[in-house]
């Protein structure tokens, strides 16, 4: 993967929500983004258990390939990249760390496997001169990985604190906006296709601390352990008291995950259900919208607030990982040609 | 510059506030950057016309050499980075020019420079294979340039609104919350280092033009020049009907910047006074803030939020650029190495 490039090939793993999102937004925006990069985008692999139904529509280019299982497209010299959106832990991480290995670079939306697996992975990743890169696994459009990771890089952070799960923030806004009951508003987040497959991993604040624990472990310099995150979930609220707070106390609930960075670098982190005054930002944050305020010593308090579920924005993410990490490629294949070919 | 590179050499043009403030940040943190980009960062030149009192109690480097011109930091081929902080449009865009005409990688805070001579500036760097940077020259802190160029590359841009002067901002607040007339306001913004040297420039609205024609530029693809901006300031915005807005409309006066991008990358920008309701976000971004929202067809809108005025925002915003463009030179310097030697 040294030689001079005039591609870069693609293979693709999962095609659930976010992976069939990212087929269309790369098919549809192909062109330009071949433009931007000065080179040929080839997607070579698409990789699911049962693809058959989920390839219809999807009008894949002829060249890419559909295969049930991950050695094929692994043994592919031509693939430079790989795509992880199956989700879960045991095969993602297998996979993860196999083409990592193999000196593919990987981009994945699976705050699971990265939370739990992330001096790992990054190490694989060191190891093998690999790059991982992970801007969908956190609140989906919000550009909040390269943010801490580069554009924050000059200033300590000392606080992050946000709402990281659409689902439970949805199903506070039906309960509180219309006095809707827990169960009947978790329903309907299923139906709308927010909530993850097992609806639990958002309730108990699951989800919310694998977030948590990225953004930390990024901020900090070193791993912060979903197990050592306080958590408590948005199961036991009671509509009573939600309209209570809300229509007596001004106080709007949140689910919200704070880390607490100190100057030697330790971290305390919690995920607990909180009630805000209504004058907060967070308390204007609605439905499926994530929000993080990042607060800095240089750069003070930075406040950033997008969707934070759906297949679009996720996908949106993934490709803006495609075309830096194809800009971090080519930079590097580009300087081994001699000067009069550039 | 295509050597295996050990170190990367960094010369410093203006030592005003923002210059000032990153020669602080940069001496504090320099150990930790040189961590990360896993090189040293040699601070070779400062160049400033009135140095003598400016780098008193800065604790500059012993090997940083202090000059009144740019030829022999331009002279010197150790020197990868240039970093202009001297502000205003005749010098900077010579030595910008000059910089990157000699394969230097730019990074600047200047948005008026940046604004107006775009295509002439962006040509000459893409001709020179050189890197220009301008984290800093928009909403200081906010990493709103990278989250455009690099995070939001997938989604189609088609809106974007924001508070974008925090001179402006700040003079608005005062006169809503304190019932301070225009002038007093004004003396105080100045007296706390938020206005520009000439504040006309931030109270017509020209300010917000010029960072307004830098996001619609790299949101569109093409030069959207200041001149074709829309412009209206806040002088004439009277202290009565201000407060009558607010405590009878419930409305908040605000300088907005807006640029609207229809589907052929057609741009329609303009900057005047708006009315806002008090429950819209913008609202409650107070004082020296400044806020953006970015609206795009994948990842809907994305809102950003924070410090739009300071040194030391502006100085941390140069200081990622730094660390960034570092990688990037060192990601291709480092693959011309032997594999033995990585």
């Amino acid at each position: 993967m040294q030689r001079s490039k005039q591609s870069l090939g693609l293979a693709l793993v999962g095609l659930g929500h976010v992976g069939r999102g990212f087929c269309q937004l790369l098919i549809k925006q192909k062109t330009a983004l071949e433009r931007r990069l000065g080179v040929e985008l080839r997607f070579l692999w698409v990789c699911d258990r049962h693809p058959d139904k989920k390839i219809k529509n999807l009008r894949l280019p002829s060249e890419t390939r559909v295969t049930r299982n991950i050695k094929p497209l692994l043994g592919d010299p031509r693939v430079d990249i790989v795509i992880e959106l199956m989700g879960g832990l045991t095969q993602a991480r297998r996979l993860t760390l196999e083409a990592l290995r193999s000196g593919r670079h990987v981009i994945t939306a699976n705050k699971l496997m990265l939370a739990t697996c992330w001096p790992e992975l990054l190490g694989a990743a060191r190891r093998n001169n690999a790059h991982l890169f992970f801007e969908a696994a956190v609140a989906s459009g919000i550009p909040i990985i390269r943010s801490i990771r580069e554009g924050l890089v000059a200033s300590r952070i000392h606080r992050i604190e946000g709402i990281l799960n659409g689902t439970t923030n949805y199903i506070l806004t039906r309960m509180m906006r219309d006095a809707m009951p827990y169960k009947e508003a978790l329903t309907q987040a299923q139906r709308l296709g927010f909530a993850e497959a097992d609806p639990s991993l958002d309730t108990s604040g699951a989800d919310t601390a694998h977030k948590l624990s990225i953004l930390a472990s990024l901020a900090s310099g070193s791993w912060v352990s979903p197990a050592t995150v306080y958590r408590e979930g948005i199961e036991r609220l009671n509509l009573t008291d939600i309209l209570f707070a809300q229509n007596r106390l001004s106080l709007v609930p949140r689910l919200l995950g704070i880390a607490e960075i100190n100057t030697g670098a330790r971290v305390s982190a919690r995920v607990h259900p909180c009630l805000i005054p209504i004058t907060d930002p967070m308390a204007t944050v609605d439905d499926e919208y994530n929000a993080i305020a990042v607060s800095t010593d240089a750069a003070g308090t930075i406040y950033f607030q997008g969707k934070g579920a759906g297949a679009l924005p996720a996908a949106s993410s993934v490709l803006s990982d495609l075309v830096d990490l194809g800009q971090l490629i080519l930079s590097s294949a580009q300087m081994q040609l001699p000067a009069q070919m550039r």
